[in-house]
């Protein structure tokens, strides 16, 4: 079966094993979960040998200098409780509710003629992520519970760690009627780049990583892709304003987990509050060691603070017209002042990365404008724009959060990782045909009765 | 506000309109529909002329034998009820459900935090479309009614036509509060190819036509694609067949409107049915003039038909393997036996174009095999492919069917053009902020109760 290309091989096999595996039971899948958790289990010692070879290769590239420490530390599945983690986060997903086989749309057509409109998988998955060794399990896991086979690209660092968790993997695949080939583990950019010319085998890429990953993926396939990029969230701060909401809203977004694609990049101003509300929220980013890039009105109304804060000279600076393009990712926050909320919201729409943005306001009216007019995933009102998240929202679990705008938007659960068919039944004596139906003598009408159901009969 | 770049200045201009838009009630929508209708009810006879003007070159073209006659019928808007029924669409559209604002989840945080999942329009598409002129207004429209801003394409043929409906449309809607750049109309492919570049400011492009064309584009752009392109339909007699049914939905299939592409292109017969029911459809097409293409098995069983059919040596012809990927759209049928069911789904999931396959089955089994194993937007038992339609599944309209696989899958109604939004909203009184949730001592647990709700209640 195998060919001159390794990864068409690759890509054949995964839409293969997809193809059989539609027509197996949806328990078979749960029961893959538990047994890819007892194969892990088993393999723990030579996983966690795998994984400190793989830290020992990083921290020479620490040591040069030519890797951060923070993503040294990602890589390490030995600390704490990550491993029990990744094994429970397993059994989570094994317990959600099965997202396949659900009717959203049904409706007869005609006596003996039944729409559904039932919810099945996507197929082939070619996920592409950064190099956390547990995230290989908790992909592989989202996968299967939902019924879409899988070809997984983690980062290089942690090649030796996502080798061996994939062999379990498979070794536990096999011990189903699932085929082994369901999830697959590729290494190399090369393999990534081939993946992306075979849009007859693969159905959807989903790169989570920076923007520039993202784009490059975009410009180079025929493939849908259901991108995880960047954040560039804000927070506004209305006319109507209250002053403990504004402060609590503001400190949380930017200072409760500055590095998550969540926290807010963007403070913006209603010009009213320049003497009253933004000094306190400013002395209070001040004492949180929050740096401020600021525009000429921000950074006026600051000048005035008595008593001075002790860092505003070394935290506060003038802002440039890059600063409200850019995701900090770390205690630095780009302030802006703007004269309405029509011109806040055109703001925050031509700088917002379209993630999550928030406005503090005790005007109704101002909140549900603020919430239709920005273009959004999520649009908040007096809530930290760190709410944004798949546990948070109460999906149970977390593909990422899309960035882009069909299909899932926001934080993903395993909703986003199904499509949907139409399956049409006749129960008639004779069959149906479309040539029966229409406007001349003696042609049948369509009746288009609701049908209520959960899950399609057939 | 113009640039170098005409292209870059009507998707900004697209762009700033649909952004106008969302805070402008969505009744004032509607209204522009009627407005739209007013207009062209009042330029009928320039629409008319500037018609017949296309209509004149198209018949040059014709003349000279660089165009079909079917094309230039396609055309023709002056034929029977043609604007009639175009108007009408205006109406059928404005008088639809507003896909807008449905909340699909809602759920309880915390107390007083409220989360919201809401239907909002996807912001600016760009639509590509064949050369009938009533296809601008009917596209408009649906834009219109699901609140997205629009830069339409049709055919070079109908240029003057569009010309004078866009500029139809663009008078209704300066007499609303909505843009009159909501809806553009560009003439060229070199505006097409530079908007294509233009992701920052348009969200979805929607091709309809040929899978060159829908290709072509997903080379060449980073914007998600809707791609409506060919169907290569399939129908598959199963060992239990019923004759009477397999006669019936055979021949409607191929039959009924052999050009739409919910017709069917190919018949898989199990071997079984070799000298029984395979005879009977056979003798059926033959008398409805189809052109059969065999593979050795189901042409040497028709052979020995008695009597012999009297087109029998100008109708019946060996297959080429190329057979069964050509989307013949005409009286011809490609015909193929296979051994069992799974080797049927094999054959339809590696040759069909995943748009609509139906089986002929009295064995409920096999009819649940096929339709979860078939990977298609359609698997329907004992009715006929031309069902696939979005008028005929009850959508009230038809944006025309999806043969991509994620956002919206086979016929698309006015759901397909609409993604949606997370709203969150705390009435609390300090605000809602992250850090107060979590594991530790004195943290707060998220609630996730759910909340039945139609509508955001902000």
């Amino acid at each position: 079966m195998s060919s001159q290309n390794p990864a068409e091989d690759i890509a054949k096999a995964a839409k293969a094993a997809f193809e059989a595996s539609q027509l197996i039971p949806p328990s078979e899948r749960v029961k893959a979960l538990y047994a890819i958790r007892a194969e892990l289990e088993t393999a723990k010692e030579d996983v966690l040998a795998a994984n400190r070879k793989d830290l020992q290769a990083a921290q020479l590239e620490v040591d040069a200098g030519r890797m951060s420490s923070a993503l040294l530390k990602r890589l390490d599945l030995t600390k704490g409780d990550k491993w029990d983690s990744m094994l429970q986060g397993i059994t989570d997903v094994a317990k959600l509710p099965d997202p396949t086989g659900k009717v959203s749309y049904a409706s007869e057509l005609d006596d003996e003629l039944e729409l559904y409109r039932v919810s099945c998988p996507i197929g082939v998955l070619l996920v592409i992520f950064e190099a956390r060794p547990e995230v290989v399990v908790n992909i592989a896991a989202l996968a299967i519970k939902s019924g879409n086979a899988a070809i997984l690209k983690g980062g290089k660092e942690s090649n030796e760690t996502a080798q061996l968790v994939s062999k379990a993997i498979q070794a536990a695949l096999s011990k189903t009627s699932i085929p082994s080939t369901y999830i697959q583990a590729i290494q190399t950019r090369a393999e990534v780049s081939a993946l992306l010319q075979l849009d007859r085998y693969i159905d959807l890429v989903i790169p989570r990583g920076s923007n520039s990953l993202v784009r490059n993926i975009q410009n180079s396939t025929r493939i849908p892709v259901m991108g995880h990029a960047d954040g560039l969230c804000s927070v506004y701060l209305d006319e109507s304003a209250d002053l403990q909401k504004a402060v609590r809203v503001v400190l949380d977004s930017k200072t409760d987990y500055p590095a998550a694609c969540n926290a807010a990049e963007t403070l913006v101003v209603h010009e009213s509050l320049l003497p009253t509300i933004w000094p306190a929220v400013a002395k209070a980013l001040l004492a949180a060691d929050v740096q401020l890039l600021c525009d000429p009105p921000t950074l006026f109304a600051l000048s005035s603070l008595s008593p001075p804060p002790a860092n505003l000279s070394t935290h506060v600076h003038p802002s440039t017209p890059g600063s409200y393009s850019t995701e900090h990712l770390n205690l630095t926050l780009s302030v802006t002042a703007q004269p309405s909320l029509a011109a806040a919201i055109q703001f925050i729409n031509s700088h917002s990365s379209h993630h999550t943005d928030s406005i503090v306001t005790e005007d109704q009216h101002a909140a549900s404008a603020f919430c239709r007019g920005v273009d959004s995933a999520g649009t908040f009102v007096n809530a930290s724009t760190r709410f944004a998240d798949g546990f948070r929202y109460g999906f149970g679990t977390e593909v990422g959060i899309s960035t882009g705008r069909i299909h899932a938007r926001g934080p993903v659960g395993l909703e986003g990782l199904v499509t949907y068919k139409y399956m049409l039944r006749s129960k008639g004596e004779t069959g149906h045909i479309a040539g029966e139906f229409g406007s001349g003598e003696g042609k049948k009408q369509y009746k288009h009765k609701k049908i209520i159901a959960d899950a399609a009969p057939f």
